[in-house]
């Protein structure tokens, strides 16, 4: 399928896909680019990769296929230093949690005889670095492509491919409404999540003790979330600016007024919202996307409810 | 220990409750009382209990411990039907996520001669109903009891040893303290996830398909707090208003204040805060509250994230 192919960044998600590729047998030689030699030494001694070099630029060279896997926020520099080593002919495609952000960022430096591929695997965990990759991670995961109209079918099939060797289910969207879908599912949880431990981050020692302590009646699920690597959050709040505010805006116009139904006592305002959010939960598991497999393909979670209402999720008042 | 043991309430926690108190053998008689004559029907096809009736002012009736495990609104009927029936020297608890509002309600209706100790199990699950329940949920868990300065110390060793026999661990405190501390990690993250999951829930059909679909990226943590009871849900914000308005408000500021530095473009604000977070997490693995098991013993979550980096939790942009 592929002579060469490129990872750049070796993060959680470059390292799962290094593995995956390998355990696909898709490609020849798997090609480990990271600018930091401390993830550069790591990844040799994982043995995930045939070469493994800190020099990006030169990393290209001669592959049919890159992929960048860095944060969004360091796409630009990136192309920027591949542009000139990129083989004609080749096809890029990348990971990055916003698609329109990294389009804007990618176009400009690649020359017009590559094939730009974007992609979105729905995929990861809250760890993060090459050690925390595992080659299962993608693994009946829907992974998301943004082609763009000029795009040759032939790369976005490839890709396809790709994604599909690594055992994800493909889904084709405009790049802006990606943006706009994972704002809802994706950006503004974490957001919501990184503030409410940071809000308990700020309390006075002895309280914060005792939240920890007392963790499993609700918070506990939030510091899981709020544990994801900063800097790609960082980059994915600077690169989907519009769509995060806008999401934020009808979520704070709904939070104030929940808080003005308790500052009046009105139960039914309360009861009636409490009761809506269930029906959501029901299709998620209904669809069979509440549960997750860990790499020997244990379930861990959340399915099927029904069957098994026996599950101590510590979730209490 | 106890001759006979009356439970009111046969939801997820009192049928919890009689499963564990038989398994225990600490009380030989069982009383589970409801006034809703379908769970009174399913209680008894469950067969956890040795007497089932509707009839909660009866129930009572020459009980040496009853154990109020209705929603914190219906305490204050519950007192009042059963009060004139309490044997003397009995003890009352109650289970309920609110603990001064519970006094409140409880206490003026109490006969002098019985002796309340009110109590709260840091445990549950998404689901609710007398089929929900299992013996083993408040294994490892805490209990927090909060007896006033009044009561007889007699009556609150019973309650310890009641939670002790149900395998749970015991921590004493003030009832406001009680509602501050749950407010931050129960009140507050229900709140918001009813909010979050509420946001999408009013969206246009076809995005909210896609959101259910993509909910793996973070949406999905949310669904499983927001569809806990709305019952229960609704009688805790009513009866905690001060607590979770106040800590609502700190939640707002610290929200806002990312919302302005996403509108700014300010990296450094963003990344600051999402490296902060990262820190309470560590706090709540290094005190093994990150986990929890089902009934089997089968770890299900997050343990230990540095030995098994390789779990998919799905998390991603």
């Amino acid at each position: 399928m592929f002579e060469k192919v490129t990872i750049i960044g070796l993060g959680l998600i470059g390292s799962s896909l290094a593995r995956a590729i390998r355990a696909s047998g898709i490609a020849t030689i798997i090609v480990a680019a990271d600018n930091n030699k401390d993830v550069c030494a790591i990844v040799k001694k994982l043995g995930i990769a045939d070469e493994v070099t800190s020099d990006i630029r030169r990393s290209v060279s001669g592959s049919d296929l890159v992929i960048v896997a860095v944060p969004v926020g360091a796409c630009a520099n990136v192309a920027e230093q591949i542009g000139p080593s990129l083989k004609a002919g080749a096809v890029i495609t990348d990971v990055g949690s916003v698609k329109q952000g990294v389009i804007d960022a990618l176009k400009p430096h690649l020359p017009s005889t590559v094939h730009l591929v974007p992609g979105h695997p729905i995929a990861g965990t809250e760890h993060s670095g090459p050690e925390a990759g595992f080659a299962e991670l993608f693994h009946d995961r829907w992974c998301i492509l943004t082609p763009l109209a000029e795009t040759d079918i032939r790369a976005v099939e490839k890709v396809t491919k790709l994604w599909e060797a690594c055992g994800s289910k493909i889904e084709f969207m405009d790049p802006q409404h990606h943006d706009l879908v994972l704002g809802i599912t994706s950006h503004l949880p974490h957001l919501i999540a990184y503030t409410i431990v940071g809000t308990a981050n700020q309390l006075e020692d002895d309280m914060k003790s005792e939240v920890i302590k007392f963790s499993a009646s609700g918070f506990r699920d939030f510091t899981r979330i709020a544990a994801s690597d900063p800097v790609m959050w960082r980059d994915v709040f600077l690169h989907n600016k519009t769509a995060v505010l806008e999401i934020l805006q009808r979520f704070t116009e709904d939070l104030t007024a929940l808080q003005k139904a308790i500052r009046r006592g009105d139960g039914k305002y309360l009861h009636d919202t409490f009761s809506s959010t269930r029906d959501i939960r029901r299709q998620i598991i209904d669809q069979g996307q509440a549960d997750y497999r860990a790499p020997g393909g244990l379930r861990q979670e959340g399915t099927p409810p029904v069957e098994v209402p026996h599950k101590a999720s510590g979730h209490s008042g």
